[in-house]
C-alpha cells in the first residue's frame, strides 16, 4: 500500500523538512517545526505523488487515498479533541496548496473550512462570539465559493454593499452577529442562484471539493505559464496541507502575532515584532488596529504606552522566545515567525528565513560565524553580493515623502539630491560653490565628463544601463538615472517638461539610481557607513574564490577607489577618456582632422607626452599590478569639434581654413557609429595612432620600474578585432616598437599583448586569433550589441515593451544573457584554449559586477572579472559565492 | 631505385597530364602535348618528391638523381643533335619552376642555360648572327646572376645605361653585336666583383646552380606567406622543369606567336591569334613591333596588308591548324598556345584553357555541347556565373577612352553616361524630358527611389557593396558605383570635387558600375544581348538545380523582370518602400509622429487601402507561387521628414503644433539605428503597425485568389528575431488576425508565418525559433553586419584598408564569409530542423546572388535563395554548379 498522507503535529511528524519534493516546502515546514515538538496544530500533507498520479490516471485519484485521508482527520480530532462537523465541538480546518517552491497563480487557501448551519452554531457557543462565529461562516461561504466553486468574488462584495447601503453602514466593523448572520444566508443563496444547487452543508465534501480545487489549479493557464517561464517541470505537482484551525480573536486571552529573532532592519540580536491582542492574522497586516511591540526594551525604545506582548502575556512570551531560540538554533538563519495564541496556548503556525535589509545581512552573517552558528562560507553564501551597493552609497531615507515626477532605468546606484544643471561647465562651477548639482543631459558624452565628477547625480532622458552615463556613473560612484524618457528636456529654454509639470534650471530634484525615481525637491537620503563586518566577510570572500577579480578604471581617482575596493589590477583602462581634458582635445582634434598621416603625426607627437603622464601616474597607483590598456576604440567622430568657437580653434592650431574643416567633419559622420571605422580598424587605417599609444605604455611602465623598482605589466589590449589578420597585422606593430624601445632602455619589462573579444566573429574565430593573442578579454557590451543587433544607446526605446512582455527577464546589458552572449563566450573560451592551453582570460563588460554573471565567468573557466570600482565588493562576494556553489 | 625524373619530347613522354600532383602543371602538360605526339621541345621534369625529400633530408638530393639527370640530357642531346657544352653545336635550356599550381613568389624561369664564352660563339656561328648570339648571352648571364645568384638586377642596367650613354645611343636596338660582346664582359665581371668568384663556365655548374635556386625558392618568404594565405601544404613541393631551347628570331624562316582556337572575345569558332616573323615570344607581347594576324581572313577583316601566317608560312599554318585541332579536341575547350617556329620547323610551347569573355564563354560552350564535344553538364560549369553580369547590362566599349576621375565601389553592374543630378525630383523631371541622368547623392534613401528609377545610373561617395543605394541600384539593374569616398558632394553649390577638378551640375560623367570607375565626360557603352543561347543555357541550368531561385522584389517592375528572368517567386518584399510614394509619405508620418495608439491607428487606417493595393498588383503577378512578405522593418524615424515644408505638411493633417512635432523627430532620432528601434521590435511595440499589414497581404491573396482562381502562397516574414518569445508573440497576432480573416471570406488560403535569421543570437537560438517558425530566411546582410560588428553603410571607411592589407579577401556583403558568419548560417540551420524536420529555410541577403554563397547555401541543405532580379540569372547557373560539384 503507498503511503499518501503524512501526518504532522502534536510534538511529531511522520515527514521533514527534506522530504520538500513529496510534501511541498509548507508540508515539509509543518512536519519539520512538529519534529521540534513545537505546538504546530496538528495536520496532514497529501503529497505530490498523488497530483502526479491523479494527472496520469485521467484526473482520478489513488483508490486507497479517501481512506488515508478519512484516517488523518481522525488523528487531528483525537489530538484536538474536536470533531469534523460536530454539532457541539466542531473541528474547523484550512485547506492550502504547496508545491515544492511558491507558486503564484495556484488556488491558496481556504480557511474554516468545516462550518456550515450547524458548526456555526456550536462555534458560536464555544467562542461565546456569535458575531465571530458568523462572520467566520460567511468569509468561509465567500472564499470556497470563490475559490473552490468558481463563483465570482465581486457578486458577494456587492451584497455586502447593498446590505451596508440598506442598514446606512460605513464601515465592516460597525456590523453586528445578525448582519453577519444575514450576509451568510444570502451569501448561500447567492452561490445556489449562480450554480443551480446548494452550498455543500456536508463538511466531507467540503474537504474534497478544496482537496480537488487544490490539484486541478495545478493544470490552469496561469500556473502553466508561470511554470514554463520558471522553468518548472509540469511533473513535480503539489501536495495539500489540511490543517486544524486556530483563532487568536476568541476573546483577552487570545493574540496573533509576527516575529523575526533579530532586527531584520539593523540586523540586531534583538526579539523584533509585533502582536495583537483579540485579533486575527490579518488585522496584523490590515493596519486597522496598531500592532503593539513584542519587548518591553522595544516598547520603550519607540516611547510607546500600551504594554508589549511581554507585559501583558509574560508566560506565552517566554514559551514564544524560547521557540525563537530553538527555530534560529535549528535553522541556523534569522526566522520570520508567525503565530497565534488561542485562550492562552501558543501555537506556531509558519517560520521562514527572514528577509532583511543588506545591511542586516551582513551583520548577522558575520556575528553568527563569531557565536560558531554558521561557518564562514554558509556567511558567504548568506549575502546577497547585489545588495551591498545598498552598503557602498548613500539611500533614500524609507519613512521620507518622495514626490515621483517619473521612473527611468537604475543606471548607477545611490541616492542624490541638488540643483538641476544642464551643462557640464556650469556643474563644475556650481559644486566649486559648495553647491550640489545633478547634472541633467539627454545623454552624456566623454566631454561631460569634468562635470559628472562635479555633480552629485546624473539624470539623462536617453541611453540605456550601459549608455555612457550609466558606465562612467558607475564607474565613479556617482548615482545615475538614465532613459527617463518622459522628461522633455528643453537646453535652450532651460526647462525640464514631464507629465505636464515644469522643472526649472537650478530647481532642486533627487534621484534614486537604486530604482530609477526621478523625484521634485528634496528627498533626505541615507550615509552608507562600511564597518569592520563588510571587512571581515571581504577577507573570507577573497579566502574563498578563484576568479581574480579586477577593475574598469583610467582616472587615478577611479583606480585609488578600486584599490581600496580591493580591485587586483586593471581589467580595463579606456585610453580615449584621456583624451578629452580641455588642453589635449585640441590636438586630438587636429589629428582626426588631419587628411594626412603627416598632419597626424604632429599632432600626436604633442599628444604622446600627456598620454605618458596619464599611464605614469595610473601605472604609480597600481604597481606591482597589471593593467589592461585598451588602445583607441571609438570612432573619431565623437571627438568631433561641437560649436562654432571649438571649429575656430581647431582652424587656427591647423592653420586651415572653416570650410575644410565642416567638409571634414561631415566626411567623418557616421550612420552606426558603433558599427562603424573604430576599434582595431583605426590602428589598421591610422598605425601612427597605435604606435604613439604604445609608445606611451611601454615608456610609462619603464619609468615606473625605474622609480619605483616595481613594475606593473602592462597588457596592451587591441579592440573589436574580428578576424586574425587583424591581431597579426597589430600584434607586429605593437611587439616591434614595444621590443625596440624596451631594448634601448636597458631596464627589464614583461608586457603582454591581446585582443577583446567582443563580435560574435571574434568569438567564433576564437581558435585562429588565439594564435596572435597573449590573452583574452570579452567586452560583453558590444558582445551583446551586436549578438542581439541592439544599441545600448538606443536600447531604451523598446526595453519596457520588452520586460513588460517577458520578452527578457532582465535588461541583457545588465545581466549576461546565458544562452546567446554566453554561448559565444564558452565557444571563445574553448577554441581560445584548444589553439593556446592556459590562454589568460577575463572579462571587461559592465557584466563583470553582476553576480549572475560573475557566476557564469566562474563555471566557465575565466581567470578574472572586471568591473567599475564601486562593483568590486559585489564581484568578490560573487565569486566566493561561485566558487561554494 | 627511385625515379626522379620524367622525360617528354619527340612524340612520347613517360608522364601525363593525370600526374600534376608529382610533375606540377607545367610538367604534366609538357607530357601530355608529347603524348599526343605534338611538336614539344624535348626535356624532363624533375619531380615534386624531389623537393619534399630535398628539405626532409638537411637540403640534401637523393643520391642518384645527378646520374637520372645526367641521363635525361643526354636523352635531349639525342633527339635535338645538339650537346650540352659543345663547342660546336650546343645544346641550350631553360630551367622553370612548376608546382601542382601556380604559385607567385618563386623562381620562375631561367633562359639560354649552357651559354658561356665558348658556345656563344658555336651559336653565333650555328645562328649566323652574332649580336642575336651576344644579346642572348647577356640576358642569360643577367637572369642567371639576378635568379641564381641573387645580384641585383639593377645592378646590370645601370651598365647598360651608362654604355649606352658612353656611345651616345639611345635603344637597345641600336646596339651592335660588339656593344653586346663588351656588355656580355662587364656584366660577368660585375658579377664577379659582387660574389667575389667568377661566372659559372661550367654548363654543369650552370644548370645544378638553376635546379637548387628552383628547390631553394619553394621555401622563401613570399612564397611560404602565398602558401599560408591560400592553404596550400608546405608538403607539395614544387618541379623543375628543363627543356631544349628553341628561337623564333634566328632568321626570317623563323616566327613567334600566340593563337586561341576560337575568338575569345565573341567566342566564334574560327582561329585567333597573332605572330611575328624573326621574333622572340617577348616581342609578341611588349609592342615594339606590331604583331601581324594569323589567319587570311582576320586579315582581310581588319583591312591590314601584312601578310597573315596563313599567306605567308602555309605550310606551317596547316601543321598548326592541326595542332589547334587536336588540341581543342583533345582538352576539350578552347585553347590558348604559345608556339615557336625555328627554320621552319613548328614548336608547341605551352597550351591551356584560353581565358574569354562572357559572351564567349556562354557561345562556346554551348556549340560545344551541340557539336557533341562536352555534355550539358560540362557546359553548365564552363561558364562563370558572376560573367553573366556582363551580358545582362551595357557594359563600356574597351576601346574607347576614359578620363578616369576616381574609383568607388562596383556596387551595380552595368556603364552609364548621364548629366550630374543631385536630387530625385530633378532627376525625374530631366528624365521625362528625354534627358540621361546620372542621379548623385551622398547617400540615398528609399524617398530617392522615384529618381534613381528615372537615372541610368547612380553615384554615391558614402554607403558600401550593401548600402541603400547598392541594393536598390541591383535590385532595379541600375548602372551603381557607391562609396566613391574621394568625392566631395557639395549639394549647395551643386558641385562635385575631386582631385582638384570640380564637376557641375549637369555636366556628363560616366559611370562603370563593373569596376568602380567615375569618369568625365560620354564614354561608349555597348548594350547587350541576350540570345538563344542564354536560354538554351539556363534551361539545362534549371534541370540540374537543386535550390529554388526567388527575387527581392516589392514594385511591379522588378517582379515582372524577375519572372522574366526565371524567379520561382519572391523571397523577400520589403514592405516599408512601399510606404515612399509621395501620396502614403505624409500618412507614414502622420503615424510615426503620433504618440499613441489611437492616433497611429487613424493613419494606419488610410494606409491599409493603399498597402493593399500594392499586394493585390503583387500577388497578381506572382500567382501561383509563393511570395515572402517581410513586415516593416525599419527604424521609424528613416520615415521622418526633412524639409520645413515636410513638417508643415504633416502639421497640418494631424492638427499639432511645429514645436511638438520637432522634439517628437527629435525623440525618435537614433544613434544607432541599425541596432535600434526597428524590425520585430517595432511589432511589439506597436502590434497595430503589424495587425494592419497583416490584413492587407491577407485580404489582397484572398483577392486575387477570387479573382484568378490561383492564389500566391503569402509567406509572412517577422524581422530581426532575437528571441522565440518575440515570434511567439508576433506569431499569435498575425495567425490570429488572419484565421479571422480567412474564415469570414469563406475561401481557402495557405499562408505560413515565418522569420529572417538575421542576428547572432537568432541564429545560436534557432533550436528554440523553429518552434514558433513556417520558415527560416537568414537575412544575410544583416547578419554580416552584427555578427563583423560593421555597418554596411560605414563600411566604405576602411574597406579598402583591408582589402589591401588582405584582411579581407573579399568585402564580407558581396560574398559570405564562410567562416564566421556561414558558421552561424550552419549552426542555424541545424538546430532549426533539429527542432522541424524538413523546415523550409531561405537566404535573402544579397549574398543571394553570389556565386560561391550559393554554392555554401546548397551544400548546407537550404531550400532556396534569393536575389534581385538581374542577379537571378547568375544564382540559377550557380545552383546548377553547385548541385553538379
Amino acid at each position: 500500500m503507498n503511503k499518501w498522507v503524512y501526518n504532522f503535529g502534536d510534538g511529531s511528524a511522520e515527514g521533514e523538512a527534506s522530504m520538500k519534493n513529496l510534501l511541498g516546502g509548507k508540508g515539509a515546514n509543518l512536519a519539520e517545526m512538529s519534529n521540534l515538538e513545537l505546538p504546530v496544530p496538528p495536520g496532514f500533507t497529501i503529497t505530490t505523488e498523488v497530483c502526479t498520479a491523479f494527472y496520469d490516471n485521467n484526473n482520478t485519484y489513488p483508490s486507497d487515498l479517501a481512506q488515508q485521508v478519512s484516517a488523518s482527520i481522525s488523528i487531528i480530532e483525537k489530538t484536538v479533541g474536536a470533531k469534523f462537523g460536530d454539532e457541539e465541538n466542531p473541528l474547523l480546518v484550512s485547506v492550502r496548496s504547496g508545491a515544492r517552491v511558491s507558486m503564484p497563480g495556484m488556488m491558496d487557501t481556504v480557511l474554516n473550512l468545516g462550518l456550515n448551519d450547524i458548526t456555526v452554531k456550536a462555534l458560536a457557543k464555544k467562542s461565546g462570539d456569535e458575531r465571530f462565529a458568523y462572520d467566520s461562516y460567511r468569509r468561509f461561504i465567500q472564499m470556497y465559493s470563490d475559490v473552490v466553486l468558481g463563483v465570482e468574488h465581486y457578486l458577494f462584495e456587492e451584497l455586502l454593499e447593498i446590505h451596508k447601503e440598506e442598514n446606512g453602514v460605513v464601515l465592516d466593523t460597525e456590523l453586528e452577529a445578525e448582519d453577519w448572520k444575514a450576509l451568510s444566508k444570502a451569501f448561500k443563496e447567492k452561490t445556489e442562484e449562480e450554480l443551480g444547487h446548494p452550498f455543500p452543508q456536508d463538511v466531507n465534501e467540503q474537504l474534497w471539493g478544496a482537496i480537488d480545487a487544490v490539484f486541478g489549479s495545478w493544470m490552469i493557464e496561469r500556473a502553466m505559464v508561470y511554470r514554463r517561464l520558471h522553468n518548472i517541470p509540469h511533473t513535480w505537482g503539489t501536495a495539500v496541507n489540511v490543517q486544524s484551525m486556530v483563532f487568536g480573536n476568541m476573546g483577552d486571552d487570545c493574540a496573533t502575532g509576527v516575529a523575526f529573532t533579530r532586527d531584520p532592519s539593523t540586523g540586531e540580536n534583538a526579539y523584533y515584532g509585533e502582536y495583537l491582542i483579540n485579533a486575527q492574522g490579518e488585522d496584523v497586516v490590515a493596519g486597522i488596529r496598531t500592532p503593539q511591540y513584542l519587548t518591553k526594551s522595544s516598547r520603550e525604545a519607540a516611547g510607546a504606552n500600551i504594554p508589549s506582548m511581554e507585559e501583558s502575556m509574560p508566560e506565552v512570551y517566554n514559551e514564544l522566545a524560547s521557540v525563537f531560540q530553538k527555530l534560529e538554533a535549528h535553522y541556523r538563519d534569522m526566522q520570520d515567525i508567525e503565530f497565534t495564541v488561542q485562550q492562552r496556548k501558543l501555537w506556531i503556525l509558519q517560520t521562514r528565513s527572514g528577509k532583511r535589509t543588506a545591511p542586516a545581512a551582513l551583520k548577522i552573517a558575520v556575528e553568527m560565524v563569531h557565536d560558531n552558528i554558521i561557518t564562514k562560507e554558509e556567511a558567504l553564501l548568506r549575502v546577497d553580493p547585489g545588495a551591498l551597493d545598498q552598503l557602498l552609497h548613500p539611500t533614500l531615507d524609507p519613512e521620507a515623502n518622495r514626490d515621483v515626477l517619473t521612473k527611468g532605468l537604475p543606471a548607477s546606484p545611490g541616492a542624490a539630491s541638488g540643483m538641476v544643471v544642464f551643462n557640464a561647465d556650469e556643474a563644475e562651477e556650481l559644486s566649486k560653490d559648495g553647491k550640489s548639482v545633478i547634472l541633467v543631459r539627454i545623454e552624456t558624452s566623454p566631454e561631460d565628463i569634468h562635470g559628472m565628477h562635479a555633480a552629485c547625480g546624473i539624470l539623462t532622458s536617453r541611453g540605456g544601463m550601459t549608455s555612457h552615463a550609466a558606465v562612467v556613473a558607475r564607474g565613479m560612484g556617482r548615482p545615475c538615472v538614465s532613459g527617463a524618457g518622459a522628461l522633455y528636456i528643453d537646453m535652450s529654454q532651460g526647462t525640464i517638461t514631464v507629465a505636464g509639470r515644469t522643472i526649472n534650471k537650478h530647481e532642486i530634484v533627487t534621484i534614486d539610481g537604486g530604482n530609477g525615481e526621478v523625484m521634485s525637491g528634496e528627498v533626505a537620503t541615507i550615509k552608507p557607513e562600511l564597518g569592520g563586518h563588510f571587512n571581515e566577510l571581504m577577507g573570507w570572500a577573497d579566502n574563498v574564490r578563484l576568479l581574480n577579480v579586477r577593475t574598469n578604471a583610467e582616472t587615478p581617482l577611479d583606480a585609488s577607489a578600486a584599490r581600496e575596493f580591493g580591485a587586483e589590477g586593471i581589467g580595463l583602462s579606456r585610453t580615449e577618456h584621456m583624451f578629452f581634458d580641455a588642453d589635449r582635445i585640441i590636438n586630438v582634434r587636429q589629428m582626426i582632422m588631419s587628411e594626412d598621416e603627416t598632419g597626424r603625426r604632429a599632432a600626436l607627437e604633442k599628444l604622446l607626452p600627456v598620454q605618458r603622464e596619464d599611464f605614469i601616474e595610473l601605472f604609480t597607483i597600481m604597481k606591482g599590478l597589471p593593467v589592461t590598456v585598451r588602445l583607441l576604440d571609438p570612432p573619431l567622430h565623437e571627438f568631433l569639434p561641437h560649436t562654432d568657437e571649438d571649429f575656430v580653434d581647431v582652424a587656427k592650431v591647423m592653420n586651415v581654413d572653416m570650410a575644410f574643416l565642416k567638409r571634414r567633419a561631415e566626411e567623418l559622420h557616421e550612420f552606426n557609429p558603433m558599427l562603424g571605422h573604430r576599434g582595431c580598424r583605426l590602428g589598421i587605417s591610422y598605425p601612427e595612432i597605435y604606435e604613439m599609444q604604445t609608445r606611451a605604455i611601454i615608456e610609462a611602465a619603464l619609468e615606473v620600474s625605474k622609480t619605483l623598482g616595481e613594475a606593473v605589466v602592462p597588457e596592451i589590449m587591441v579592440p573589436l578585432v574580428g578576424t586574425r589578420k587583424e591581431l597579426e597585422i597589430l600584434r607586429k606593430l605593437i611587439c616591434d616598437l614595444a621590443e625596440d624601445i624596451i631594448e634601448k632602455s636597458g631596464i627589464k619589462l614583461d608586457y603582454m599583448v591581446g585582443t577583446m573579444i567582443e563580435l560574435p566573429r571574434a568569438a567564433l574565430q576564437a581558435g585562429e586569433i588565439a594564435n596572435e593573442a597573449d590573452f583574452f578579454s570579452f567586452g560583453t557590451n558590444d558582445l551583446t550589441q551586436t549578438t542581439y543587433g541592439i544599441s545600448r544607446d538606443d536600447s531604451a526605446y523598446f526595453l519596457n515593451d520588452y520586460l513588460k512582455a517577458d520578452i527578457y527577464d532582465q535588461d541583457p546589458f545588465v545581466s549576461l544573457d546565458q544562452d546567446g552572449v554566453g554561448e559565444l563566450v564558452i565557444i571563445g573560451v574553448e577554441r581560445g584554449r584548444k589553439t593556446k592551453p592556459g590562454l589568460k582570460i577575463g572579462i571587461c563588460g559592465e557584466h563583470g559586477g553582476d553576480p549572475s554573471s560573475v557566476e557564469f565567468c566562474h563555471i566557465n573557466g575565466l581567470d578574472y572579472v572586471s568591473c567599475s570600482p564601486y562593483r568590486v565588493p559585489i564581484a568578490r562576494l560573487a565569486a566566493a559565492q561561485a566558487a561554494l556553489r
